[in-house]
């Protein structure tokens, strides 16, 4: 099989003024790689025809296949067609067929010009990509021995016409799948990882293995390369069971994108309600799984007690205990959690509180967070010290991953109070 | 003043296989262009030496500064450094200070490995940037005529980093400062704006104003260059005086980051209590506002009532009520303001109930919302409708910018059921 570098060149001063974010070069990379078609490069220049082609000198250099986004539209700055049919010495001319269709398109419109019938004009002998939702078509050829794909700018567009039309056309190129899974792990920073699996990841070519970080977990991502989707999945089989194996409690979930999302896979499978209250998290913990479509069906509600009165009121825990305790508790999280449970007549129900910074209570260092987790069978609460360094963010993050942690725990049957330290990513 | 031109070298494997978008390119690009300073060319590069070093000699050749992002982490695979100091003929030298902070950092973490400390070997003679929210940290050289800057990959410790030490570094390389005010704007859409402002763009020169999208509103950013700060904010005092006045009361804040902030300003001078029932946003209204540091003076607290019994259980709703008005509906909306504010006795208080989907309630269309907000001279509610094709996201956010909008024009004395359409962005 013959091996195929990719260059994705995207168009466009809208990308390097920061105005958008370049989603086409990931989703045509993220779709690459499953066809088994490497990406070694990405580009973005703006409209400006001699740093394009400048850019297509280059990329012709380095790579079999590019892929260009961006600028196929009506106006002048839409260079892309002119300057890759220049740099292949191909002319422009107009596409019968296409043109038919635009003229059906534009009568919905009212704002039809005449410059839209600059889309229609393409590198003569291409293979055309209609647009089926808008209007600029795409095209490929291939000239002295690269080929060349050229995709219109707007995400869904590309998108679309990525996996309606590119990828029948780059099927015949290829017989090679990729197929890739994610092991997210929780309490191990990227580098422990890295550590545990230095051996495997030098010696190992297909499938290999990589660590990635993420912002308060981490992942292993392993791929396989074979001549079917089948087969790939026969060679990761054995790799994927040996790594979850080594990691033990650490991994959290297969192919699932946060800890949230893992904690609802099981309560699907094995369906229990919960609710939280919320102190220094303030109601994030409880948004980032009503993020999740599906969430009402387990979480039935929760509380954000950030002033004692609202613990009091709210979870009905006495004034006088919380201010004995002081806020910031072991036992003031036990009882949120245990109220919260009994306020809600939930299967479990979480209570955090700790100091986000950066102000703190004169007692605890910012950073101290206690989350504890009620059920019938008793109540859990880990101490965080995550440092006065973290921002108010991470450890409002780190807080809540530490409430989904010890749910998965619950749920799973293992120790839920383990993996109690606060782990540096 | 000597013109800049950029060029942003992203590194990463993760990148080319579409794991995860450049964000850093386009956050980067957004502040280099506010500063004044040119992009030409965003590349991305995987995690292979002998490409990473044709990648600088390249960048070396067509840009005066190069800004990489990723690849400083602790894993054989962070090569930046070391393929930057090579092309420049640096040694790299262990950082004292930073291997100093760095052995406080790990301290909190109980899975240390040797490896961290690669992150803490830098091109000797250069400045260091710490990183505030994570380990590994960046840093700037010049040499030979091109200024270096490394940035750490993930996208919070690049963007903290950026703001926190590249822009004072880059401030020095020019004897003219630029300053920038940014006008936020709700209810209107980044195309209505340009529009508006499209005289004043085309013939300003010194000031500039541009207009900018954000997820759920948009701003307009006015820019001066000038020989000193006191200068250029006496040239930017009288458009920003013409831009307020144009926009009226679509302004909700001037160099805020969002609507939250400006609410925690007015608040900080006008102090008032308030408390938030959520149930389609599920804790994000919240989670919003107690991300923001001296929160906890005015949010008393909330309630995440996702079903109906805990709007019956947390807020006293009577289930009846809610059964014959509907779950989302204006008369629930309005019942959970009142209810919240008379719970935890606020000056303030709102409720927000509708359908952020994808499933629907047989009655109202996906992206339907009622907010309420309740206070002492009255309640108001808005009637959403954001239509099905909106992201769970999308809607939730927008829900939670009609609350904080409701609460701002309450405290300006406002209209506050004003601005009820839900703009089109």
């Amino acid at each position: 099989m013959r091996e195929y570098n990719t260059e994705i060149l995207s168009v466009g001063t809208e990308l390097l003024l920061g105005h958008v974010t370049n989603t086409d070069a990931r989703d045509i990379s993220e779709e690459l790689s499953r066809l088994g078609i490497n990406v070694r490069y990405h580009t973005v220049v703006g409209d400006n025809p001699q740093r394009m082609r400048d850019c297509v000198a280059l990329a012709r250099s380095r790579a079999d296949i590019i892929i260009t986004t961006g600028g196929l539209g009506p106006t002048v700055d839409d260079l892309t067609k002119v300057v890759l049919a220049e740099s292949f010495g191909l002319k422009l001319v107009e596409n019968q067929a296409e043109r038919e269709q635009m003229y059906e398109y534009i009568t919905y419109s009212n704002h039809f010009t005449e410059n839209n019938y600059n889309q229609v004009m393409l590198p003569e002998g291409c293979t055309v990509f209609h647009n089926n939702c808008g209007t600029a078509p795409g095209c490929a050829f291939e000239a002295d021995g690269t080929i060349v794909i050229m995709l219109p700018g707007p995400p869904k567009e590309c998108r679309a016409m990525f996996r309606e039309s590119v990828i029948p056309y780059l099927r015949t190129l290829s017989d090679k799948v990729i197929v890739s899974h994610s092991v997210r792990i929780f309490g191990l920073g990227e580098s422990a990882v890295d550590d545990l699996f230095a051996a495997e990841m030098n010696s190992m070519r297909n499938p290999t293995m990589a660590p990635y970080a993420k912002e308060c977990d981490c992942l292993l991502q392993v791929t396989a390369k074979a001549d079917s989707e089948a087969e790939a999945e026969e060679m990761l089989r054995p790799v994927m069971a040996q790594v979850c194996e080594k990691l033990g409690d650490y991994v959290y979930g297969t192919d699932v994108e946060c800890m949230e999302e893992a904690v609802l896979q099981l309560l699907q499978k094995n369906p229990k309600t919960f609710a939280l209250a919320e102190s220094c998290t303030g109601g994030e913990v409880a948004a980032r799984f009503t993020e999740l479509p599906g969430a009402s069906e387990f979480l039935k509600g929760g509380a954000v007690t950030y002033t004692n009165e609202a613990k009091a009121v709210m979870l009905g825990i006495d004034r006088q205990f919380i201010e004995s305790n002081l806020a910031v508790s072991e036992p003031v999280a036990r009882a949120m959690a245990e109220h919260m449970r009994a306020v809600l007549n939930t299967d479990l129900a979480v209570g955090i509180t700790g100091l986000a910074g950066p102000g703190g209570d004169g007692v605890h260092e910012v950073g101290t967070v206690f989350v504890a987790l009620a059920a019938e069978n008793g109540t859990w609460v880990r101490e965080l010290h995550m440092g006065p360094q973290r921002t108010r963010s991470f450890i409002r993050r780190m807080a809540g991953n530490h409430a989904y942690d010890m749910i998965r725990r619950w749920l799973t049957g293992k120790e839920v109070a383990g993996n109690r330290s606060c782990p540096a990513f």
